[in-house]
């Protein structure tokens, strides 16, 4: 109960503060990542060159770094926004999408990791496993994750990767490596939409641009994108479909308040 | 009515085999693409770097390849991917969109041509009619298809091409040079929306990962953009227009059943 | 009165002559932009390449350069497009995205300003101020806007561009540094739908397409997208949010005539 009390208050601090939430994210997705920053309450700005995510993001609360659709220009801008973010101490978050599916992704994953530090990473559970596995040089803690149980790889790839790990499935696993929570928000639907996992993670970036604790804002980013599945779905009739429920999505979380978390999160804290 | 029951158990077997469907397109539509593909029940993924494209193909179950807004980059990923299907033998669909419009699009469409075997090519009348008079190096048949007739010339440049020709308008004529199909569903409504075009080459690359004959499955993709646009538009109010049009089509596909095919396809089969 | 009249025939001139408009843009916005010039009657094409950016706008009515995702590449493209338009007197209209963020983004809009002549620039406020500060070098006028009032800054900005200047806001204000008209439609929650002002900025390069006077295709196209804004908002009940308003945004376009402008518009002349 105290977690869930600590999202409601993030939220609050979220729409306080309006953070400016820089992205370096895929094309497929972007404009539905800009729309879920919006309606959340806090501000987007996408911006890729290598000759200014320096400048933007020294301006910008947080850094969603998102592997959707990698290409060698975008990569090099990647890695000088995150080593930026870092000099300067704003939230980096890291969502790995298609890592396993072509060596680029994981050389691209093993680099980000090797170059930059980053305050949450999310994916689904196939993803982490296959993050966990990297070659990646670690200081400290070097195991590879059991792969046997969930919450065991949440726990062992935030402690290798020193960072808050969030895996998003029918259960939701967050750990720092010390604290774990269990969401169980979320509607099946999110998965027929494209880009519902790219729009979690920017919610996470919102999140950690509003509040000090990665850990409560990983939590807070991942439960409004459950709760808000589960309103959509609840307004849909019989002649809605996919089309029908990315628009409540986006009423959802527009019109999603600490109250709304409060009474509506189902969490294991 | 067999090719109407084929189209129906091609969208059985799609839905059992959620074929996953590798597109390089463009950025105007490809979010678009991505829902459409998701929307049907096949699932969708975009890459277009070079260093990934082979990789991403190679457990793909069809290739999408869309020139919209083509880049000197992305043209070679397009030609790179191409060919690695072929290898593979992995279907190839593809939307010359715009040809005619620029020398850099007549000549990027050539060089497709004349360096990867596809399986579908799908264009409005105008777009096709310019691609069949390409200065293209085929083995056999070498005449410019006649263009006094929609169906001539769908079935000379299917031979010419040795491919199957989707020409989409008021009345969609498909052939793969010796079937012909004529197609009269849609809405003209369908015209107001970008990427309506894309996202029908979406649906023909979904059905080419789900089923072998690729003239069923080109004017099973067709048929079911169509049957789509006519559903979403009936349940529009005098108040709507594209807007909600746009959300009634995605509902409309994620909706559709073999029956439905079955009941609103109108075909000359 | 006379001002409200000629929008409603610009209007009227758009949809018949459905001008090719060509854009290059920002990947975060470029699909509701295709969109908006669709529903009101115009037609989009998007192209960045170098190699045919000169062949496409040859062929439009107008061109739209916004520079909300810049690269290094497509900088070059953006002012050969604009260049080429200039020669063939195409009408350019100008997004100066972000201006101020980065010194990137300040040098390219020197450069843009520099090299090409525009028809418009549509920004808000904070970004025409900054652009009257650039370090253009102009040919007569070259004082630098005084910034204390709204109507001087952007009668002083077009004066010193020779352009029409349009600042969205609460109140839009549009000058060509003689006329100015302040414009009072609108609603708050087009601030929270990312690519209002990309749209807008299209629907100026619609009007542009259309009729020769650029002051009236600016004030019409923002207005057309106030008046819009308007008529979604007042479609929305309690459970709605920005997901069913950009729905509506998009149908009111749709369905706006010139009836509507005459009948909605709040315009100062």
């Amino acid at each position: 109960m105290e977690l869930l009390k600590k999202s409601a208050e993030s939220l609050k601090a979220l729409k306080a503060k309006k953070p400016l939430v820089h992205h370096i994210t895929n094309y497929v997705t972007v404009n539905d990542c800009a729309n879920i920053v919006l309606a959340v309450g806090a501000s987007p700005v996408m911006a890729d060159d290598i000759n200014e995510v320096g400048d933007m993001v020294s301006i910008a609360s947080s850094l969603v770094l998102n592997m959707g659709t990698l290409n060698s220009r975008t990569i090099e801008s990647i890695i000088a926004a995150g080593q930026k973010a870092n000099e300067l101490n704003i939230p980096v978050v890291f969502d790995p999408v298609g890592i396993g599916a072509t060596p680029l992704r994981n050389e691209t994953a093993e680099r980000i990791l090797n170059s930059v530090r980053l305050s949450v990473i999310r994916g689904n559970m196939s993803e982490i496993k296959i993050l966990s596995g990297l070659n990646v040089e670690i200081k400290g803690v070097d195991s590879a994750a059991d792969d046997s149980n969930g919450e065991t790889i949440a726990i062992e790839t935030a402690k290798r990767f020193n960072t808050v790990i969030s895996i998003t499935g029918k259960t939701d696993i967050i750990s720092d490596g010390s604290r774990i929570c269990l969401i169980n928000n979320g509607h099946e639907m999110l998965s027929q939409v494209t880009g519902t996992g790219c729009m979690t993670t920017s919610l996470v970036g919102c999140y950690c641009g509003a509040v000090d604790d990665k850990f409560t804002a990983a939590v807070s980013g991942v439960m409004t994108m459950g709760i808000a599945g589960e309103l959509a779905q609840k307004m849909l009739t019989s002649a809605d479909g996919i089309g029908s429920f990315r628009v409540r999505l986006f009423d959802s979380i527009y019109n999603l308040t600490p109250e709304t978390l409060l009474r509506e999160g189902r969490i294991s804290d």
